[in-house]
């Protein structure tokens, strides 16, 4: 399971800041801050960029392909901005995301074909909604892996990501179950050892204790792990789900213990 | 998933004193302090007590439920003290434990049929060695829940322990994933939804550093509980390894989650 770091987005007042007067440093202490931990990927939420989408995201993909040479994850829903960050990045890249909404099929999607690249596919209803059955949200996931090899994109370029709800709402805990099942059952479905993603932070959306999350994460996280997960998106600054995300690698991968 | 304390055992030289010296005092605090928490039983794990067995079991078993009204497990090789701590136990008890040892099958074996209690079954070898393969541990899953219902016992009455190695082995980490596709497995080699019990102290035998300890508890623990165990056997006064049982609990179990 790889580690992707999801603190670099606009919820963070600095990096809104930063985005809107493209000032580089605050962007790049961040980079600084998540590449000195052991994670394998970085995520670039930058909202939807409603001013200037392409000039944003290039400032963007620039000040942190100049801290590292990880995998980036272009996180926008403006197709404009992913197609821009595209243009100038270096790093492995993926774009996040597609979903069966007609819009994002019609922009998103052929920008994948285009440029060759890894695309993260969310498990949401055309309205953008989450499916709340099981059933659906198996159904969705063949429908974006039937709408993607159509379109000429190969099958390894997919990630599913199934999508984790916040236990707070009434069917949370039944929705990240039904997750964890779903994880396991997607090789079968798709006939292909898909590669999937998840957003850890989602989960405890809403819960103010820290201590609270924290533990939520350390015991869902694992589960997903063993469930199949290929790449947890989190917060890589809480130390203790860090900890144990590490701990997943070594307990499921094939490498030495000492 | 079920949370039984083993901290009631003689490698505390506390409670061995006061198992040798007959002293209620120290075992009341560590019953008082264990049965503060959220757990589910408590085992009674006394070493082999090789000088008045009997007496020494009984003072235990008498101690503790002075104390608490919770499930005991009486955990000691001596069939003896096994006898002597059924004789005088009013809570619900478990023996803990037999395995395939000839010498535990002609003495333990009979007292669960006796008395009608509940026994944990360790897939051992008949030499009382952690069998290496995969295949070799179902197979002895699967003598020993025929020794027993063979001799009487009903499979409701069984517990097994597919036994936690220590990571640190050569083949620890080969060893421990095996052990999560055994809890998967044996429902379907029994063809019957037995009940399991895993001892999770063992897994870190031989780590020192404490936050190392607690990390890889957190994160073998859940894949445990989603595996399908039933219990688990955990020292309690680890704070977070408890809460993340808990958690455990909360994500799996149809509770309602507030």
């Amino acid at each position: 399971m790889k580690i992707i770091s999801d603190t670099l987005q606009p919820m963070n007042p600095r990096i809104q800041a930063a985005i809107q007067g493209e000032e580089p440093e605050p962007i790049r202490k961040i980079v600084q801050s998540v590449t000195a931990k052991d994670i394998h990927g970085i995520d670039i939420n930058c909202g939807p960029l409603s001013k200037e989408p392409e000039q944003k995201m290039r400032f963007l993909v620039d000040t942190v392909q100049q801290e590292t040479r990880l995998p980036l994850f272009l996180d926008t829903t403006n197709a404009k901005a992913i197609e821009a960050g595209l243009r100038v990045c270096r790093n492995p890249v993926t774009i996040n995301g597609l979903s069966l909404e007609p819009a994002k099929l019609k922009s998103i999607l052929p920008l994948a074909l285009a440029y060759d690249v890894d695309i993260v596919c969310y498990l949401l209803t055309e309205e953008g909604q989450v499916p709340r059955s099981l059933d659906e949200r198996l159904g969705i996931a063949a429908r974006l892996f039937h709408e993607c090899v159509q379109a000429g994109i190969s099958a390894q370029r997919l990630v599913i990501d199934p999508i984790v709800v916040p236990l707070l709402w009434d069917d949370g805990l039944e929705m990240n179950r039904d997750l964890l099942v779903i994880l396991k059952l997607l090789p079968e479905v798709l006939g292909h050892p898909v590669r999937t993603i998840a957003g850890l932070s989602n989960l405890t959306a809403g819960i103010r204790d820290m201590q609270r999350k924290m533990v939520l994460e350390c015991a869902f996280l694992p589960m997903m792990a063993y469930a199949g997960l290929k790449e947890i998106l989190m917060n890589v600054d809480r130390a203790d789900t860090l900890s144990v995300a590490g701990a997943c690698r070594r307990l499921l991968c094939e490498t030495v213990f000492g």
